[in-house]
């Protein structure tokens, strides 16, 4: 079982239209609605690869019923925990007679009161209890902590065995790391933000921030770089993931799908360091998934099919020397 | 009591931000959310001047939900009825760093069965048997007939001596008219695209246009012009409606709360011919609504106190000579 947090999911709106023009009064000509934020982008790609998934998070309002019910059609349990505050909407705008990528409006998140997230963090053993991965996702709605990420990384230490990935930036990716998860995965940006490193070339940077993670807690971490594939500096190693292959298409959602493979991998050999197949083979599986993410329509989707194609051809090399 | 119909209402969603960057992600400030469409607008306008107010119309889904609970706080009986399809929503971007109008995202409407309109139909006499003023305002979601206000003007008629005004364009405008309402408030070029009315200078164009809508059937028209006013065409006479105050502002619902200002006076008299202080009263209370709209943060909602300040400076003039 994967489960997959998200403490501030979102209704995902995608808008079809011919092109934005500014102070006028546009139609939309195509409407795609479902249940989004990054957790549940992770839940929606594992469930499509078959896993047992279950997404629980914070919701509320009508768009929180909303997304909670939309989970079924994609096979998630919904183990969300109500709160009195109206879930965010994204509305993403895709100019169908324009090139390039489409405009996201990112809603800020409900206010959490004390209360509520003290109800969850209760709740939330008997759910990590029974979960073979636990992966958290994203950034922390107004009210809930930036200790969250610690305190159900702990909480879930407690109670299982499971394998905890935490994907989020700032100082919440810094504390969930001194609560010791097994597995952090920050973009470029999130790691170097997180970090301060900044010196040498690119790989340079990322490997010292992947490295000043681990310093502080994390035990191995996974760096997405966009089309630049990705870096995991681990207890067993460190590799650099990357592919020759130009793909056009929408990066939202890749470092979810990313995760999701990451979690799928994890799961696999539940109690061990490394995941099923070693990292060379958890890293082909997460980077393929990423790729065909980013030729599917919206952020959560892939064709497994496309993924497994992809991950054939992915390159895993080893990283050694005296880097450290 | 007024009922105002919304057969395609939303909710209207605004988001505050510094400038809209295409093909980039961005974070939105401030959001507001408020039950919308232009006959919602036209009973928030008229139940913000203290009328009592139902509305009703055909909502669904989540959002509907949302719209339908939404009108309690602004003191407007729910009469709406349920349809399976999502009501839809419309998204507004105002760019806090930018002069010019927000940026206006209109989804399509929810497909409406069959049953669902008839079902409409059967309950709507019920409803109208009870009002002194029904209005009819705004576009009509994919499968609902284009004789739809048509049929729910001759429904009225059947059961009570409600004034009738309707604010469509199009095919609907002009089935509606042959139902005999008592005024039809289309905008310029609403008017021109129904009746063809193309020659002239733009007073006569209007007149034409008017007189077209009345042949039809409509007892009085009232064209709305934007900032030039207003010009009513009447079985009392014409007049024209204008001001000199320059105000910067938001023009949309504007004409939905110039319905709402010729709704309150027509329902202070709802036996007679002439809404109650003559036309020239209605007109100029009415133009005051749309003026005070134009300043308000958002569609369907005036400053009743502005509107009277701006009543008062209406120039109201008697249009005489042979134009017909």
């Amino acid at each position: 079982v994967i489960l997959a947090v998200t403490l501030n999911p979102a209704i995902d709106v995608t808008y079809y239209l011919d092109r934005i023009v500014r102070h006028s009064g546009l139609r939309v000509d195509r409407v795609l609605e479902r249940p989004g934020g990054k957790g549940v982008n992770v839940a929606r790609v594992a469930a499509s690869c078959g896993a047992d998934v279950g997404a629980t998070g914070l919701a509320g309002g009508h768009r929180g019923e909303r997304l909670r019910a939309g989970l079924a059609g994609y096979r998630i349990r919904d183990e969300f925990c109500p709160i009195e505050g109206e879930t965010r909407q994204t509305v993403n705008i895709v100019e169908t007679g324009q090139a390039g990528l489409p405009t996201e409006l990112r809603e800020p998140g409900p206010a959490v009161t004390q209360a509520e997230w003290d109800r969850f963090v209760a709740r939330f053993p008997a759910l990590a209890a029974g979960a073979d991965v636990v992966t958290m996702s994203g950034s922390l709605p107004p009210g809930v902590p930036a200790g969250a990420y610690a305190t159900l990384t702990a909480a879930t230490r407690s109670v299982s065995t499971a394998r905890v990935i935490v994907d989020t930036g700032g100082e919440a990716l810094r504390l969930a790391c001194a609560a010791g998860p097994d597995l952090v995965k920050p973009n470029e940006d999130e790691l170097l933000a997180a970090t301060g490193a900044s010196k040498g070339d690119r790989l340079h940077r990322v490997l010292d921030g992947a490295s000043a993670l681990r310093d502080l807690g994390a035990a191995a971490v996974v760096v997405s770089l966009g089309r630049s594939g990705s870096v995991a500096v681990t207890p067993d190693g460190r590799w650099r993931a990357s592919h020759d292959a130009v793909t056009g298409g929408n990066p939202v959602g890749a470092g979810d799908a990313l995760v999701a493979g990451l979690a799928l991998s994890a799961a696999g050999q539940p109690m061990g360091g490394q995941p099923a197949g070693g990292w060379a083979a958890a890293l082909s599986r997460a980077s393929g998934l990423a790729m065909a993410s980013v030729l599917a329509t919206s952020a959560g989707e892939v064709d497994p099919a496309a993924a497994e194609r992809f991950a054939a051809g992915i390159r895993i090399r080893e990283i050694r020397g005296r880097d450290r």
